[in-house]
């Protein structure tokens, strides 16, 4: 594959109760704000919000899988953790070839955005693309 | 709590294969890197690895949990991936407040090592630190 700049991919999921409390699981995250509708009820966003950090590991996903797709070395992700995502949110998260730097390396924009189309994570990531067949 | 520069906190965890495919399945990276032995151990490593973001997730469950801990904003996360992550490897987050900002923000260095003090993820965050009492 030839890649060029303004390739993109996507990766869309309704994130559900039981992905944020596997995801607490496997990092110790028991922040009430994810997984304590009591306490959360009483915070900033009034019910219980997804981990910032699992809302933008769906851009790894389309990285690793589609774009720039297997062979891709993850070198870099920055994100912005813009707006809440709610159990139940829909998100998209895309990736799309913005820079081609030297040595083989791109830098992405990555985006995710839920069911409204509002932007919840912005960033970038800096890769080494696979080798071209 | 009065914040203050030079204050930190880690979080240590084995990361365990359940860790690594319980995280594919939340956000579907079956990258053959981390979930495929064979074709794994054809690539770069010589064996599967630990999800980038899910190395550099521990991070927030320090941030969220610890350091600055609970009420904390999660606002940016940027984070380089340095060095591959075993599975059976036991990493080490550790965050330290780096600048204390206007508006109550705070910059912190967020770095992740393993078992042999080796850096395998590096970056910084931004938050809003929680009220002080």
């Amino acid at each position: 594959m030839k890649y060029e700049i303004g390739q993109s991919a996507e990766f869309s999921k309704t994130i559900a109760e039981c992905d944020v409390y596997a995801f607490a699981g496997i990092t110790g995250d028991f922040n009430p704000l994810h997984t304590n509708e009591e306490k959360a009820g009483r915070m900033y966003f009034g019910k219980r919000i997804v981990h910032g950090m699992l809302t933008a590991s769906f851009l790894s996903t389309v990285i690793a899988g589609s774009m720039p797709g297997p062979g891709t070395i993850y070198m870099e992700q920055d994100a912005k953790f813009l707006r809440p995502v709610f159990f139940g949110d829909t998100i998209t998260a895309r990736v799309t070839i913005a820079e081609l730097l030297e040595k083989g390396r791109a830098r992405l924009t990555t985006v995710v955005t839920n069911q409204d189309g509002v932007v919840v994570v912005d960033g970038t990531a800096l890769v080494k693309l696979p080798k071209e067949d």
